[in-house]
């Protein structure tokens, strides 16, 4: 809302919404025979509820704004931050909208589709901005649509700024936000919950500070349900604008709109845009250090830490709505040192849920997805129905093609460049392969002096989980055994386990001991034999880029590996070895050898051959080992493997 | 088919169905997402590709004939000797059918309603006779719908007997059993498997072996699946049978129809009906001891084990009938000899599976019907879809009303002397009543000598299960915890476990501990004090008759109690604590006080009145330990309470 002006219209009220209702055109009702257990309620509650929920419950909360990014670098970028600030648990993130950047359009740095990110791939409550001056009925209603059908919920209904200096009402036109909150109302019923922005010292084009209240309390009475402020530098400000507000007959929810200083720059940008105030004792200190970015900043950490607790003890304020200005220290220590950053959110499912509405039920994945989620979410995307209690066999509705999966959002974060000093400027052999493995396995800097810390199936560096594993998977890898996944067996970890909990607390988590790995078909051979022994015991599926495919798998049936027992709950089973889908990972799986790897090479150079060497020979593997209370067998399968080719 | 007679017509033969056919109308497609793990084949096939199954896997098999019984009483011991010999792991059951006896009607005594009996309650395969002479086609299309609608799958088509001693045939009428086989398939298409009979020796009507082989042939190329023969007293018969169909092209299963002879008058009867020889050696040997039953039967066992053997020998014999003539012993002891019983069935889900086609996925139950599992499939007999994976909260359709639960195969099967002998011919006050419950506990006699073998909730003597609980049972039914259903906690236990295991080898089964019980409102103020210290870890639902409900349990969700995990298979929960259908059980629960108990005695008597007392003023408790790796801690809790009120 920073870089956004506002101004409300004296139309007439309408007596809708004060933010009370509670149930919406698809709010949790659904329930069935085969519902999901409420396993988090926030993935069954619209924001509305959330924020009352945090309310009656005392339970302080925060929300982060966003711009969208100008370049598909930046996206890329400002995603990866959704991710790590998403793990500190804000209520909702919100994105912002500039008519002039397109931003309802298809492109990747659209506010449209980072705000359909957010909510998809990085599982965020997230609020839309729309603006609405210079704009047909159409064309809202068109975006407005189109954030339904993406499956975004709320919007920030804003006027938006003119065009030109001078400004007129358009007759019949949408002039102020309160009409574009009717337009919603009106177009859309209760579908979205709907935010408005507040001014604390009164708009800058307000008559006067008394009449944009009322111009407030009129977006409010069209159906807003709850207050975002533009910032401001004192608590006072805020104390006296709530009460203000309380005393016209404001109710819904007021969220203070908090900006951490982070630069002598910004600052002044900011100012000349939102046409505010620097009050003087705030001069007086940062003018002396304006060439200090370091300096400059902790004082607005300091600043905003000490004005966000005057605002939480005054109990008037449940959540606090920061500017981030797409940075993520300042606000992050802001949030640590109040104590509202949830250091270690408790997972509800073993990986992260999407926020879109579709997929509220969702409790059910294969595990091939595992270090690729956003590949999973964009690839079942199509999907009307989530599994939910259990996946059921062979009829899952196909995979999203892979001809596209090149997204954005899924390209690696690192540049050409880094990845060949990661994965090698060039390769000597099946054996600088493996090396690579062993390397990222390990966290040991490659021969180069490099460390290697992503790989085409893997995103991110090793999950925590996996290091439990890390000795025996250096081993294997430097054998060639590459492996992509992995998870150890746990036979009955409690649930809220720091490395391999997740799910309500009181419970007990369960897995079957699992490995996936690329490997020639001379091991192969060699593993099929030692498998002989495992019969009972360890479920295979073992696959070429052809399609050939063997396994053990009792027809064709999933094979449950993550589970979780809870108190006055039914079984959740969030993760599965589906041999179906199995074999439409293989192609993902595969075609990360060539689309992340091999291109990297010159065509017809020896590096590139030997990348499409290993793609045409060899075999994907994937291991149970059914017998989860026991000492992992699988380990053993592969040093028998091993021997036996000795 | 012990009883009956048959011809077959020389009418043409279609060219439908030898039995190859794999795919029924209704046969285990239904795969969906959230279909049920393929547990145990044997609920998904139909008859005749279990018999292929059998057959491909060299695994032997029995079935045994019953025919429906006289009187309502009869018909309660059939379903209790039905219940018996299902333990011993029948392919199939089939009642025979009179149309003197009113067979297609809705009596207790019709074999309609004992084979809807034996599918539905007891769980078994099962194979209706059914005959067609003397019969208008649409009293036998009737039939046949009715039969499709209570579950049944499977028709033997017989001819009948003709109604007195000249027989003529009709013109257009059913006049033999092809004709049937033949509606059958044109009215029914592919629903049914039909079984015809076949007689080794002809039949004693036909006018030579050759014309009966004929007919045979007629019936099977019409469109039956399978030939059961006619009892025979050497195998050579049937070997020289089997060769004889073979030669013109029969190439269905043929099942030899197996007599064990079990007395003198027996045996004549059945020589008289059917017309058969009985060989000159057997009647060598019976005569001498004709009035000594127990060395009839044991030579009857000896000799009908010595044929089996030679049958299951030869190679040519995968499955063995037997008519039964509704006795257990020597049925069961021959193929105990033959070692073809299933000492130790191996449990598909830990409750009694229905075979109703509709029941085919179902595989949760809420754990209060354990001991009254043909109400849970009565008063569910109407749902279109089972729950399947997961209960699912909340939404389950109504249960069937209690008004006319007393259904005949739900009645005690002890008569009101015996059970005023268990529970007390006169009651003293609410401690004779605490009596009752722990002596049916202990198995000691109560204060008159006699032992308490059932209860009102309870059809049959204590579950294994329940003894590994009996000692904390007994202390607190003495002091008036009034237990009626309970389970000990179980922490992995393989699947095999005599005891408490179910589902495929190789597997881990696990439960919470429950205990469910009727009490005083005075120990259930006391217990609600002391549930506070273990709010978290114990699950409680409490109700009185008229529904007042006293619950901790998260937003009315299922809990589950009983869970498996198996090699290559998602997770199995069979048993849940539903708090929603708990108020169903309520009312069936406290009904049994009244319907079996009060209502021994006279009104306004003392006893009857302090029955009544109980179930106006006493609550119904169940309690779950969630909390199932650590010691039970239920039978703290009841300590707990109990120190409490001293």
């Amino acid at each position: 809302m920073v870089n956004e002006t506002q101004h409300t219209c004296s139309a007439s009220c309408s007596s809708k919404s004060d933010g009370s209702s509670s149930s919406g055109s698809e709010s949790s009702k659904d329930s069935s025979r085969c519902s999901t257990p409420v396993l988090d309620a926030d993935r069954h509650e619209r924001l509305r509820e959330k924020m009352r929920r945090r309310q009656d419950s005392g339970d302080k909360w925060f929300s982060l704004e966003f711009f969208p990014p100008r370049t598909a670098n930046g996206a890329v970028n400002l995603i990866s931050r959704f991710d790590r600030m998403g793990a500190g648990g804000p209520l909702f993130i919100d994105v912002t909208w500039h008519p002039a950047g397109d931003p309802g359009s298809d492109k990747e740095t659209s506010s449209m589709i980072i705000a359909n990110t957010a909510v998809n791939y990085c599982g965020l409550e997230t609020i839309l901005h729309m603006t609405c001056c210079n704009q047909t009925k159409d064309d809202i209603t068109g975006h407005l649509q189109k954030a339904k059908r993406l499956g975004l919920k709320n919007i920030m209904a804003l006027r938006g700024d003119p065009v030109g200096e001078e400004w007129e009402e358009e007759v019949d036109g949408f002039n102020y936000a309160v009409d574009l909150v009717k337009h919603i109302r009106n177009e859309f019923d209760d579908y979205f919950d709907i935010c408005v922005a507040g001014y604390p010292t009164g708009h800058p084009e307000a008559e006067s500070y008394e009449a944009d209240l009322r111009h407030l309390k009129e977006k409010v009475f069209a159906g807003a349900d709850f207050i975002i402020t533009q910032l401001f530098f004192r608590s006072e400000t805020f104390f006296k604008f709530m009460k203000d507000c309380q005393a016209i007959g404001i109710t819904c929810p007021i969220i203070p709109g908090i900006f951490p200083i982070q630069g002598y720059h910004s600052l002044r940008q900011l100012v000349k845009l939102s046409k505010l105030e620097v009050p003087q004792e705030i001069k007086d200190v940062i003018e002396p250090i304006k060439d200090n970015d370091a300096a400059i900043r902790n004082y607005g950490v300091e600043l905003a830490v000490s004005m966000c607790r005057e605002l939480l003890d005054s109990g008037m304020v449940h959540g606090l709505h920061f500017y981030t200005l797409n940075r993520e220290v300042a606000t992050t220590e802001v949030l640590k040192c109040l104590g509202i950053w949830k250091e270690d959110p408790r997972r509800p499912l073993p990986w992260a849920v999407s926020a879109h509405p579709k997929r509220r039920v969702e409790d059910v994945r294969p595990i091939f997805w595992a270090s690729r989620p956003k590949s999973y979410i964009y690839r079942t995307q199509e999907w009307d129905d989530f599994p939910n209690g259990r996946w059921g066999n062979s009829s899952s509705p196909a995979f999203g093609e892979l001809k596209d999966y090149y997204l954005f959002y899924l390209k690696s974060k690192s540049p050409r460049e880094e990845l060949l000093k990661m994965w090698g400027e060039e390769l000597t052999g099946e054996e600088s392969v493996f090396e690579v493995f062993t390397c990222y396995i390990t966290g040991e800097p490659n021969k180069n002096g490099y460390k290697v810390t992503c790989m085409p199936w893997n995103d991110d560096p090793l999950a925590t989980e996996t290091n439990l594993l890390k000795e025996q998977l250096e081993k294997v890898n430097r054998r060639g055994i590459l492996t992509i996944n992995s998870q150890p067996n746990i036979n009955g970890k409690p649930s809220t386990d720091p490395i391999v909990g997740w799910g309500p607390s009181g419970g007990y988590v369960f897995q079957k001991a699992y490995l996936e790995f690329f490997t020639s078909s001379e091991i192969v051979t060699a593993l099929l034999k030692v498998l002989k022994k495992y019969e009972l015991r360890v479920n295979y599926h073992i696959v070429n880029v052809k399609g050939q495919n063997i396994t053990n798998a009792p027809d064709l049936q999933p094979n449950a590996v993550t589970w979780g027992i809870f108190p006055g709950r039914e079984i959740i089973q969030p993760t599965v070895v589906d041999p179906v889908s199995f074999l439409s990972w293989k192609d993902e799986a595969f075609a990360l050898w060539i689309e992340q790897w091999a291109k990297l090479y010159e065509e017809e150079s020896p590096s590139r051959m030997i990348i499409q060497y290993i793609h045409d020979n060899y075999y994907l593997v994937n291991l149970v080992d059914n017998d989860f209370p026991l000492e992992n067998c699988l380990w053993q399968v592969v040093d028998d493997t091993f021997e036996l080719l000795n």
